[in-house]
């Protein structure tokens, strides 16, 4: 991992731009840490640019908290290559959107799988690298989406103990069956008119969780709504596992 | 109006048990209060005695917050008269549930309506024996069950100004067309586990609601299991709402 700019932030959170390989990614820390910091790591969408502002404002929130928070672009996202098979996926998406036709799990399977299989171990590998920082200590949440790779992450990646999951995204069915095996706390958003989004899916979702504290939180709403207290809300869930 | 008892708890809550009519009630006032006092009317399933302990939970722990918290028993429930037709459509839901039927809506309309056309009167009443007390100013808050109780109030009572509603019983269909006209911010719990309730019911519910401003928060659990960061976010939507 390699840092690429370096600035302090007025609340005085340290943001710093790095590549990890060919991934580039954020790290803020908080201005004033006297121990190594727990750590959250930001999903999102792909597109760390256009993502950046929102991001940037999540950290600081958790940086309030004594947390660092870090991100990593998406496989296809931003400047990276095109990802070739998500890509074709994500045509036949609208494709079938525009002609007001349902979205086949098949495209949906095209869509988040690959994604999956590719992101989760750029995190994972994410992750051994800033933990390897002194001022990262641990414990690590996960917050966000694609909400299929927090999914995957919790599972997999046992440094990770506990997760906000915002469900706003196709969920292949596959991942039904992982979450039953997801043991850590989660708490789950859920814009309840989110039009993109398949609100029964989601429920379904939290249904299928295995872990034995799971709290989901409805707010009206579309995607981009998430109301301030709601953030608030998760930001204390974090206190609770991360503190 | 009329008091019947006083005692001081150890965190400097006056409790107070009153009357109006026949009714019994209790009020909780905050310790230390230099203005009139928001208010919090505590709905519960009926039975004051055995629900005591637990209304004065959150009635103490309203009172941190500067609110003071008020019940009444409810029509049949406790030492009141019985309430026949009610006892009635208990009975048969008893008989139902034993026989591992389905509940048919027709006894849970026996059930709650009588309940809700008798309940909610005589909330209102004691709100204005309330209102007109010196240490108690507004606004008013609901929160707790029976949510059709809660629902109607909601609707009917211009003094209640937001609602903690506890979806864990029983609603008529009525309900739903109500619950469209309810326009104050509203904070729903959902215990995800309830064997006793109707999830699918209770997520229709919430989505009928005409508010702008609605959240729902389901939590792994039976019906009395909601954990106490749930209570903490309930007591924070009446500190956004009424203070």
């Amino acid at each position: 991992m390699q840092f690429t700019s370096e600035q302090r932030l007025d609340c005085g959170v340290l943001e710093r731009e790095f590549v990890l390989g060919e991934i580039p990614g954020i790290l803020w820390t908080p201005g004033s840490a006297s121990a190594p910091a727990p750590l959250i790591l930001l999903g999102h969408p792909g597109g760390l640019h256009n993502m950046r502002p929102r991001l940037a404002a999540r950290a600081r929130q958790s940086a309030e908290h004594g947390f660092a928070s870090a991100t990593i672009e998406l496989p296809g996202g931003g400047d990276r290559p095109r990802f070739a098979a998500v890509e074709q996926a994500r045509a036949d998406l609208l494709r079938t959107l525009r002609a007001g036709e349902p979205v086949g799990e098949e495209i949906i399977d095209r869509l988040v799988l690959p994604l999956v299989e590719k992101a989760v171990p750029e995190w994972q590998a994410a992750l051994d690298a800033l933990l390897a920082l002194p001022e990262i200590g641990g414990p690590v949440g996960f917050s966000g989406g694609v909400i299929s790779i927090g999914v995957r992450l919790a599972v997999v990646e046992p440094r990770i103990s506990a997760a906000v999951l915002f469900a706003g995204s196709f969920v292949p069915r596959a991942m039904f069956e992982e979450a039953r095996r997801v043991t850590i706390p989660l708490h789950v958003l859920l814009q309840w008119d989110d039009e993109g989004n398949d609100r029964q899916a989601a429920l379904d979702l939290f249904d299928a969780f295995g872990t034995k504290e799971k709290t989901l939180h409805a707010n009206l709403g579309g995607h981009t709504g998430v109301p301030q207290f709601a953030g608030d809300a998760a930001g204390r869930f974090f206190l609770r596992h991360l503190s």
